[in-house]
């Protein structure tokens, strides 16, 4: 525990964040696909270029801003995994980063396509295909007359996208995994059968990393791999000994088996997916449940029996969706041992344009 | 709609913002309470000077943090609604701020009275009563004696306070507003009777505050009146035309009568209370509901039959919970008929220690 930092703080262990990144590194490479982890996750020009370091292809960011963060930090290879509408304000910061650093970004309309094309010939983009999360991209099989379409309007196809949202449950990971794969391989037939480039076959996700290739997908996007967050440790995607970030939090208030902690969705975000068995977790009791959570009270049950953290006690809480915590904290604390050993700043924070 | 500005941007309107300060002040004085409006809402000095002018008497803050930051701005009566824990670098700070300005914290137990008489001597407190929310706060009938204790360990007792959050539920606000009261005065009697002062007795709420007074309630702490939000009108404590902040966006994605705009979790907050009907309205189209959140999507429904807006228009969503929307951004763009008219900075932005 880090005594001297105030509460609550974020907290990164560097030496679970170094194993985290090299073994996901190393998987791709056994799995056969380029890595091109999202920087939405940690926002930090430090853990980007060490993902670079440790051979990633580029990175994937998720709007135009993160994207320019990244740029002016040097990092010359960006995927915008985003349908962007180039407004005009935004046309002129994409024709201004294209003009300096590999950048690709995603469509999925005519629409956008064509206003892309006006705003910045010649950009290079994937189309976005929907292998099952119903959010944004178009059907695998009209991927092939939305890259003509786009080739038409001025656009260069490097290929295609998807996004595999809908791994996030339990027992989802690997029938989804199956569905990425099968959504880009059709994809792809149909942006080649029309004749254009689907070289490209960049699927997600932290949940179905681990289950995809050697195959048809070219790249992989994950993300929150590197931290760990208590979603993925309850979707058995990693263990507590994985998580590489916490948010430290006194106990303010105890009665009974019920304890307050000064972290509250300020600090760590709100998400809460249906089948989340709480607001995140404590890492050191991982059978108390954070039964509720205001803006800086998070309410623990300890189970009966168990030990119950005395009032003033710091604990480290892990939180739900970790990309939602970073994008809270200004800075992050690195800490080895307990000690502090570096701050990083959160360089993308907020960085939603 | 300002149509320079990149999406998404949050928005307030000056002139609803300015009504909704006068209408609580008014309301305040009519039902004989005095206001100590939560500045955790907005976090500007902006907006806390204009409270002050219309008449507040003092400020509630969340923590030592954002006390230290309306402190460094001249803001010189403030109320720390929360049972601090005066670890030692808080204790430190607590001391510091009681030398320059009239501050007040919580206390909900021996323990921590007694911690912060030995690190703060003297220092103003109200004892918390828990209400009915059940999260922190002593029973009403127990106030007595933590208030005893809290004079023994060297701190000065100058009254009670409560915060009813078991109001933010439909039809919950009436019946919320009695036990507000009802908690309040059995405490401020426990208090009495053991000889101390009770002379304060604070309660919150947005959607109580309507619903107090005259009676026991000295002061009450709303905190999200002066914006509004969809929590708020769903709840029946305002109405569209009451919101002054919104989050603007552009339909990025389109797909029959379903659109995806580019504000998510990141900007608007993923609060979802279980009877809200979304995360988030559109204050112009309130019959769409936003029925999934990511990031940086929000997938909105609009009825059959009803207009769906078209792909790269600009659209305002309200947030469901405008405390965590403002904690996102690093400022608030004023506007008038449509125009910027100012910035004001979140001055208190992840001020959570």
């Amino acid at each position: 525990m880090v005594v001297d930092l105030p509460t609550p703080s974020v907290i990164v262990d560097g030496g679970v964040l170094d194993r985290n990144l090299r073994a996901m590194a190393s998987s791709a490479a056994a799995r056969g696909f380029a890595l091109r982890p999202h920087a939405k996750t940690h926002k930090c020009v430090e853990i980007a270029r060490r993902q670079v370091e440790l051979g990633a292809a580029g990175l994937t960011v998720a709007t135009v801003a993160e994207a320019e963060v990244f740029a002016a930090a040097g990092l010359d290879d960006l995927f915008i995994a985003y349908p962007v509408w180039p407004s005009p304000q935004r046309a002129a910061r994409l024709r201004e980063l294209a003009s300096r650093v590999a950048l690709r970004v995603g469509i999925d309309s005519a629409e956008s396509a064509a206003a892309l094309g006006a705003a910045v010939p010649g950009l290079e983009v994937l189309v976005e295909v929907d292998s099952g999360h119903h959010r944004s991209g178009v059907a695998p099989a009209a991927a092939g007359d939305l890259a003509a379409k786009a080739e038409k309007a001025g656009l260069r196809v490097r290929g295609v996208f998807t996004f595999p949202g809908h791994a996030y449950g339990p027992g989802r990971q690997r029938p989804v995994a199956g569905e990425e794969e099968s959504a880009l391989t059709e994809a792809a037939a149909a942006v080649t059968a029309a004749g254009l480039d689907a070289g490209v076959r960049s699927g997600g996700s932290t949940p179905t990393a681990a289950l995809t290739g050697p195959g048809v997908v070219t790249e992989m996007r994950p993300g929150v791999y590197l931290f760990g967050d208590a979603q993925q440790v309850e979707l058995g995607t990693c263990g507590w000994a994985d998580v590489a970030l916490t948010v430290t939090a006194t106990v303010v208030s105890r009665s009974g088996n019920r304890i307050i902690v000064d972290a509250g969705s300020k600090v760590l975000g709100a998400d809460q997916q249906a089948w989340a068995t709480g607001f995140g977790r404590l890492i050191d009791q991982p059978e108390a449940r954070i039964v509720a959570l205001s803006e800086h009270h998070a309410t623990v049950v300890v189970p009966e029996g168990a030990a119950v953290p005395g009032l003033g006690e710091v604990l480290r809480v892990v939180p739900n969706h970790v990309c939602t915590t970073v994008n809270l904290a200004d800075e992050l604390v690195v800490v080895s041992a307990g000690q502090e050993v570096d701050r990083w700043r959160v360089a993308a924070r907020n960085a939603n344009t």
